[in-house]
């Protein structure tokens, strides 16, 4: 029988060689590295996995590759199963219950926005035929929401659904769908997908998170968790804001989201390759800046050394330089494009 | 000595006489009400006491009552004193400095989206000249944004300004502003205006919250609190889910928000007249509609009889009928409307 | 009989004192500085003219000067009457209608978001009642929209609303409109508040435009009206595209919106005294930038000299530097500010 | 020499097979249906050719018929070759190419929000290296936007990309990157992709545009680009209005967009197969009687018979149903559903 999902899932980065190809050798090593570090489970193909960025091919041998570096571990992984025709997703569901997956992840169909009546279908679809388990994947920020009712009719119909990852950052709507759910399903599980509000979405019943941070620093992640269900929630709380900063650290620069997350695993040491993601030079310049920040910080935290030449501990200034309103400076910077082109201005 | 604020703020209704204008007596009586059903303070002309559909000198009357009320009891009280013009917002908190108000409110200049640079102008200019005690609040559903950087700037600047009510409802963006400001400042006070997530939010470190649904339900809201402060977590976290559900459900019909927390007001026994937004026949048929729904759920909670006949407590139905999109509904509604108008079609 | 509203009308600045109040001499002293330019109406009250930094009293007396001013000259006047209660809008209905306005503008509540129903018993409480013609005010950025359906809904009931100014900058949406309500409703009018568009906007069949930029440089504005209407399309999207360029540039720095308008009407010769939106040094440094741009600009059209020192003609860079992300930069800037707060960086 | 691209372009559906595969022989005789009809150009691979349903291999086929097709007849291919990786973007081009197509198209990558120096890295590193010119593919709503500094600089650096189709739906941002660009690149091409506003972008200078509603009504497309051409300003608005009218009833119902547009080609008699977007039951309905609400607008255009039992011609009735808010569905639809599961209502 197998346990009810929990605690930290890692939405695992993908290595490439130099030739741009997934370095199927690193990406087993890493995910060793990562369960030797206490996370409770795997998420590959997931948005910091870049998964949009693969082939059908390449994700699945990226799953081929984690399903087996897992099931030699005895750890579960739930797999993202995205593609762009519920026939693919079928086959892959079939492929990735044949390496051991513990449940698929599947998002709203991208690019377009649907109604939730499209989604239902479409979750139907997969829902009735899979011979895998399911965990929906709500990420607004990149795809067309799933809402509560959407949520509690799918929950309602299908057992193949089993649970949901929530990436919306709103802990009032888990907590909505919480409500909706658990009086009728109380085996569906809820992931936070937000990790700078794990531990309240925690407290309000999530079972556990998917966390790009745990790339990086697993051990604290998994010591945040684990303060957390041992109810010493002052240190729980306390991880929970020095890793937020963390976290929001990794996004400030650099290339692109999930590029930082990238910088942070080097600095522990795994040579990822470059993304696909093309960066200028200016964004390299901009790295190298981010690395050295992210090192004074992970110094800290005790995984890595301080960067030479050191951290600076200054006293902290008087005044903070605040942001110029954006708006502002996008009009702007149009209207001098404009006048520049037509030699008004200098 | 002033002790730090915390707890439960109530933003009150304002009773309304037959003729449309501020009952002072019932005002007086219905914050007493409060008072004795636990509430720590009180924090009039906010949102909930809909402050913009009155005029400067009934905000003035109200701010009067209020404090007055709450001065007999020993409560402290944090009004609302925005006003058009910087000249009335200081005029205002000498006014309620007089009162005795423990602090005032501060919005951002309503209607203009403004940059943080002249946001951070006007809140200096108060700040500079104002006799009493400033709290910020930041609404992003209704005025300009306050972000972190702006915050830091002006809690660093300014000792009158000692805290802020944060209602944007991301949980993180209250996590950022603790991180950001806290070390600096550990005086400065954080309340939760999104009750949604108050049980999250006070984990994170916030010393209380502006509660809506304390207008209704003042011994649960306390309630819901206490249990956080005596580490009762699991008792705090299932209030806070019932009392969600029956703050969507306040939010649900009849007329707009906060048109639901009065009907709830009513239903515990306040003739509080008519808000003078007004409202059409079919609203006042949702609105009875959603009067009986929230005694059905007020009845459980016992504070008020079940309605007479009864509430339904039949077995959840296996569908729930899901939203029609949204989108589409608008553009349906908008070209049937045009058909119809060239008489295309019936 | 009255004609057809149509044409340019200004939603014009207001001159204040050294003491900061309104300044009645030069605001009848500026409008009619406009009309001998050739504006079509005015429209006192509006966004430009700052109405909500105005008490109730002093939005009467505005009222009063600029239809005043305009009745002598024969010029009509659409007056913003939008208040907290609808009572005192009531109230000051009958007092412009005796002031001889043409018809007032009225917004959706501030503030609050309402739905549509809300918004019907809002404005037909005001149309019942109302002893003047009534435009509607369009203005998502800032307040809650009218859709289609619903500006169907009250031009098919009440004869008072007889058009309505669409500032959403959606010319699709000002084509809905069009399409849903002329047939039921030919003498319904249609007012650009959206200049960047205002050629198309009148293409499609508006009537006029409530113009910003008719603050500083009617003549121009003016011209461009009557090259469309005289046909020469040509000409008009030219003038057109010069004067949205100019539009972005008022909009683009100084303190925010409309303080860049009133920039430019200073650089006409109107002394209009400082904004009640109090400004910071770095905003006055920025103003200055924005006025020696804007007078290169404007010495362009022929309206001013240019500066002393003259503007800059410099062939085009091969490059031009490009816009920094912008949330990067702003969770940069909160999380840099956290740091430095702990001292962790620089 | 290749002559300015111009005119209408069809983004083109793709008819599939019983087995839910291409049908090749039907899109050829598709695309020469159009053609026929007066296109100017096909756009094969664009959103309504639902390019993220298909492989890679598959939009590859279908770019290969479409401009085998169109070689055959003289016409131009601007086809869309976006793909996850810069690597099989470029081969893709190589390809296109060779099969005559006169430009790629070329969306910012999908999923991911990303920085304007990250699309600028992208566009860069295809720029760079392709043998065929790019347009530009800017559509905000499903992709990362394409501000005006951004296009400028690609504008200046790289003449392999010649143009760029805007599918924002703002004219405004239309008109100001025809301010910045054509100074610099007078050769530099500009397609609407919003024909709600069409003949207004073309007013502003947009050479043409990629139009949805050309795969149902080619005839009427063709008609109003030419009345705009000869200048015949009045019949084409009034065409304008009238299609903007059929375009929002192909919007408005059956499955999601861009379900309508399929229904509307089968009425013209495309049998085109059920799309890879699963479709419940109601949404079945749904479509049935969006189809016959559209063959009576279309049969008022004369290009297909009424329906059978005729179209309803009544009067227009004196009050249109409005349009429940929304957001208060939404929550009241989420708490019901949670009552529901609790048994506390009916």
């Amino acid at each position: 029988m197998t346990t009810r999902l929990h605690g930290i899932f890692t939405p695992n980065l993908v290595p490439l060689t130099a030739r741009g190809d997934v370095d199927e050798l690193k990406l087993a090593d890493y995910v060793n590295w990562l369960i030797d570090r206490g996370v409770h489970g795997l998420y590959p193909n997931g948005s910091v996995g870049e998964f949009v960025r693969f082939s059908l091919e390449e994700r699945r041998r990226i799953a081929k590759v984690v399903c087996g570096t897992c099931a030699a571990r005895g750890v579960p992984v739930m797999v993202g199963a995205t593609e762009a025709h519920t026939r693919d997703i079928l086959a892959s569901c079939d492929l990735y219950a044949s390496f051991g997956a513990r449940a698929i992840s599947l998002l709203p169909p991208i690019y377009f926005k649907l109604s939730s009546e499209s989604l239902y279908a479409y979750f139907a679809e997969v829902a009735r035929s899979a011979p895998i388990d399911i965990t929906l994947y709500n990420i607004p920020l990149f795809a067309t929401p799933i809402d509560v009712p959407l949520l509690m009719r799918v929950a309602s119909e299908f057992p193949r659904i089993i649970g949901i990852k929530d990436s919306s950052g709103d802990v009032a709507h888990l907590a909505r769908m919480i409500n909706a759910v658990k009086p009728r399903r109380p085996d569906f599980v809820f992931f936070s997908g937000w990790e700078a509000a794990l531990v309240p979405q925690l407290l309000l019943g999530a079972d556990g998170g998917v966390h790009a941070t745990s790339n990086v620093l697993p051990e604290l992640t998994r010591m945040m968790y684990d303060h957390f269900r041992a109810g010493r929630m002052n240190e729980a709380v306390k991880l929970q804001l020095r890793l937020m900063e963390f976290f929001d650290l990794m996004l400030s620069g650099g290339a692109d989201f999930p590029d930082g997350v990238r910088v942070g695993a080097e600095l522990r040491g795994h040579d990822l390759g470059k993304s696909r993601q093309p960066i200028t030079e200016k964004q390299q310049v901009d790295r190298k800046k981010l690395a050295t920040m992210m090192q004074c910080v992970m110094s800290e935290f005790g995984v890595v050394d301080a960067p030479v030449g050191g951290c600076a501990l200054r006293e902290p200034k008087g005044t903070i330089d605040v942001a110029h309103d954006v708006e502002v400076q996008r009009v702007t910077e149009a209207v001098v494009a404009s006048l520049k082109a037509r030699g008004l201005v200098e």
